[in-house]
Formats: C-alpha cells, structure tokens, sequence
C-alpha cells in the first residue's frame, strides 16, 4: 500500500466511527474514546454533526449525574493553580474530573486558554482528569453548544465532577452560568481598586467567590477583601434561590483552605437538591438552551445570506446616520430575504 | 347622508391621513396631531405602519434633539407624583416635556400602567405636557419599537424633555436604558430590607439613584439610606462612562430637592456631551435596536408558524425529560420550517 493509499484508508476509517461502539467505550470509561467523541461533537461538518447527535442520543439517558462548576476570573487570579491543586486533591480522593473552558475570545482569534496543558501538569497526568482545551473556532452560540454537550459526553464516561473553567471576557461568564449548578468566582488583592475593577453584574453571578492568595504577606488583604466582599454580598441578592452567597480565602499555590472550599460546594448541593432547586435549574438550563439554539440558528441563516450581510452593514450606517429609520430598514431586509429563498 | 354613510365616510377619511400634512403639523407642535401620530406608530396593520414609517422618515431629521430620561422604581416609590412635581417645574420654567411608558406587563394582561391619566392630573392639563400611556398588547419587542418611534415623534414635535416611565417589571428596565440617556432609579426607604429586595443589577443601570419620601418623620430614614446607597455605588462601576452615580433624597410630594435633581441631570447632559460619551451611546442605541428588530422579526416569523408552535412545545418537553438531544431538536424544527414555506 502506498503512503498515499494508507492515508486515504485512514481518513475513511476515522469518518465511519461505529457509533455503537464508541458509546460503549466511553461508558466504560475509556478517555481516549472520549476525547474523540468531543472532538466529533466539536467538528463543523454536517455527516459528523449527523454522527455526534447519534453518540449523545445514545448516552443521554446516561448523563447528568455529576456536579457542574463553573470557574471564572480575571487573568492572573490563580485560575489554573486552582484547578490544579483542588483537581488533584480531588482525584485523589477518587473522584473523576473533567475540566473544559469556554473562551469566546478564542472564536475569533482561533486561540485557546487551555491550548497548553502543561499549565495543569500533574493534574493532566492523573488517570482520573480529563482536560480538555477550548473549543477554538465558530460562534459564541457554536462555542456554547460543544461545550453542554462535551459536559454531557464527560457525565456519561463516569466523570462525577465537571470544571467549566472561562476566561473572564465578554459574555462569558453569563454563558457558563447558564451551562453549571456551581458558580465559582476567583478573585485576588490587587491595587486597592479590585472592587471597583469588576464587572458588571459579575458578583450576581456567584455562589461562592474565593480570595486566592490569601499566603505571606499578603494572607492580611485577602482577609480584609473578603470583609469587603461579604459586606457587599449582604446587600445582593444571591445567584441561587435559599443560598447565601459567601466570600472565602485560600492559597491555591500552598493548598491551603481547598477542602472547606470543596465543602462548601458539597453543602451547596445538598441543600439545592433537598430544595429540588438543583434540579430546577437544570431543567430551566435545558429549556433555554432550546430556545437560544433556535435564535443562534436563525441569525445564523439570516446574516449567512450574502445579500443580506451587505445591506444590514449598509442600513446600519443609514440608520445611525438618520437617513433611513430601523423599522424600514427591517422591513426592506425582510422583503430582501425571503424573495431569495 | 345616513349615519351609516357618514361613519363609513368618516372611517375612509381616518385611513387616508395626508401624511405630508400631518408631518408638518407635528412640525409645527400640533399636540392632537401627534398623538394621531403616536396611534398611527402603535397600529398593528400593515398599511397603517406603511404610514406610520412615510412619517417617522420625514421626521427624522428634526428628531434627536431632546434629553431622553427613564424614570423607574417599584410600585409605590411615588413615581406618579415624582414626575408630576418635577413635571410641572419644568413645564413652568418654558420646557415642553412628553412622558410615555412602558410597561412590558401590559403586553400580557392588555392593561397600562398610565391608563388612567388622572394619576398625573395637574401636568396632563398643562399646555407644555403630553403625557402618553403604555401602549397595549403586542410582544415585548412591539413596546420597544413603538416607545422608541414615540420618542422621535415628540421630539420632533419640540419636546426638550422625553420621560420613560417603566413598572419595574421583568426586563423593563434593560430595555428603558437602551431607550434613554439618562436612568433614574426612584426609590422609598422601608422595611429595612430595601437594598436586599432590590432588582438584580438594577444600580448598574442608574446615573442617580433618588430616594423618594424624604419628608416628615422618614425623612431621617430616608438620609441614612441615601448614605447607604453611596456606599454601595462606589464600590460598581458606573452606568455612564466618565460619570459617578450617586444617591440623593427628595420629597416629590412636598416638592422638595427637585432643582437639585434637575441639575444633576443637566450637568450630566453637559459632561456626557463634552466627552461625546452621549452622542456614542446614542449611535449604539440605534445599532442595537435594529440588530434586536431583526432577531424579534425573525422569531416572531419563526413561532409564528402553528406546525412550528406545536413542535416547539413537544420538543420542550422532550430536551428536558432526556428523550432528545437540544441540537436534534434543533435539526428536527429546520427541517420542518424550511419544508413548510
């Protein structure tokens, strides 16, 4: 056979992965099974999406049964010595992890924030992690889409504690609140202004918002800004209905103060569950998950025409110029649009 | 001529509005005429917003040239009696000042918070006043349009002062700051818990926070959470780029502390203006309303559809119970929609 030929025969052998087969695989646990499936769910094309939607159809009844965290915070706040020293603690203890990270800046520079795993070394060694890197490519909503059904895929290979961890840009953490049970917020002592710094909205977000590097010299302002922190949290309504929203400290880099924080998330979802809030959640999750899908897809064939994506730039300029007002400017879109389907 | 003859006469006349007279009209600060102007932008039927759209472009040009202001707080904080107060002061001082509202729940139940303009009976009968209600009936979206195109109609009709009033319910609030320059959040000192059982993210919208019913024996209350409100504003980030939003009490039954109000906003008009931080936001208002009227177009198009409508329904219940994945949903509903037109 020559080189040529066997690349051939290789590329038809990945295309027509046995379905049943794989799904098999990764109920039993089997992670390099795994990250094929992601990458299946992750891939553009229609035949593949075709077979992504037969895997997880199959491991559906199969999914759900782990604990969803989400993971956010500026650059520089600790994030991946955060994963690395609670994630190992954490498989240590038996349980099966799975980070995943969702970066919309990535959809448009094609990069990854999770593209060089030595940044969680010992943890991507262990055999109970799974890390996987951002999806790069595609839409927010595309983006949003692999990462709930990587989630699911990591539930039904046994991972019983999922990290979807996010780069504090854009939309983000709106997005991964949306995809978790747990909001975690990572934040640290900086210049003074580190409150008035956040994001909007961002605190809403939380379940939980951490102080790291509460070691040495700088344990004294980690503890004052988690005074801060509570204060503030006092006066907001918490993200989760019956919780009370805390402000804590640790040293991810000294692995100080990783269980209690893993005890808080074990707290968090007990009394969720025995509220039936947990499950609530999920539901509302899924359901506006539906409803985005429909309206990603929608914009997605709007603007997708070429004609159109002309004129919306073109009646975006009249518009703010006020030449043209935008409900005519909707309505000749509109006439445009359906004469050329 | 019989009556039958004379209201079918009548009714003929109605539909052919000389849209080149009204427009001059309205020009000229005909109040009669722009409130047939405001019916005509509120009108469902499609040859009716054929007009309404003829008009808006012709006035367009003479629009833009009021501070827009938004006026929201929950039920009881005496925005009625706020707006009549400060109101009349500026009616008297030579302004010309409109009020409309917005009330997204009166898209469900038909009703309209300002229904009844007896609420604000002194203003409503001044010459410099026109005060509008909520329009009924239509989606969310429809509101939106029909609030916004009101604007630029009074303001071409030479009102300097647009109020939006909002119920604070559900989403008002977002879409009044995306209506307006200026966002005033009204609130009354109570049970104690005030700040706690305030609105999400709601501070992060007001350039001023007011605290009402400073008078009397609250008057007292009223000052501490005033100080409480500040504390809790210097600690997010301001709605306007460049401005501090601050608290500040008033008693509008009384009329005390409404010059003072009113300053603060012409000194934000004045500073916002100077940086040009006005006049951009402005543009990103439009930008985003006509992306938001082609997402409302395309799903009003989308759920429209009664095959769509049920399926939607059914699918619902599936993604949630396990039985299908979202993105088969997803295809499924597609498939269906393009087959059908």
């Amino acid at each position: 056979m020559t080189e040529k030929q066997n690349h051939k025969f290789r590329k038809v052998r990945e295309q027509s992965f046995d379905i049943e087969e794989m799904s098999k695989e990764i109920l039993a646990g089997n992670r390099n099974m795994l990250a094929r499936a992601v990458t299946l769910v992750e891939s553009q094309t229609q035949a593949k999406q075709k077979q992504a939607q037969d895997l997880l159809h199959s491991l559906l009844p199969h999914s759900g049964k782990s604990i969803r965290i989400g993971i956010t915070g500026v650059p520089g706040a600790g994030k991946s010595t955060f994963i690395e020293s609670i994630g190992l603690m954490l498989c240590e203890q038996g349980h099966r992890l799975a980070v995943l990270a969702v970066d919309p800046s990535s959809s448009v520079s094609g990069g990854s924030i999770l593209g060089d795993k030595t940044r969680m070394e010992e943890l991507s060694k262990h055999p109970n992690a799974f890390i996987r890197p951002s999806p790069s490519g595609g839409t927010l909503g595309g983006v949003h889409r692999k990462t709930r059904e990587s989630i699911l895929l990591c539930e039904a290979a046994g991972y019983d504690i999922i990290f979807v961890e996010t780069v504090g840009v854009g939309q983000s953490e709106v997005i991964v609140r949306e995809l978790v049970d747990f909001f975690l917020l990572l934040v640290i002592t900086g210049a003074g202004d580190d409150l008035q710094g956040m994001k909007k909205g961002i605190m809403e977000l939380a379940d939980a918002i951490v102080v790291n590097k509460a070691d040495g010299e700088n344990e004294k302002n980690a503890l004052l800004a988690r005074r801060e922190y509570n204060q503030i949290l006092s006066l907001v309504q918490p993200a989760t209905k019956g919780w009370r929203t805390r402000a804590y400290t640790l040293s991810a880099l000294y692995k100080k103060g990783l269980k209690e924080i893993w005890e808080v998330i074990i707290n968090f979802s007990k009394q969720t569950k025995e509220s039936q809030v947990f499950y609530e959640r999920r539901k509302l999750q899924t359901r506006q998950w539906l409803n985005q899908s429909i309206r990603d897809e929608l914009e997605n064939r709007f603007y997708g025409n070429p004609e159109i994506k002309v004129l919306v730039q073109k009646y975006m300029q009249d518009v703010t110029e006020g030449t043209l007002t935008v409900t005519q400017a909707v309505m000749n879109l509109f006439d445009v649009y359906e004469r050329k389907k």
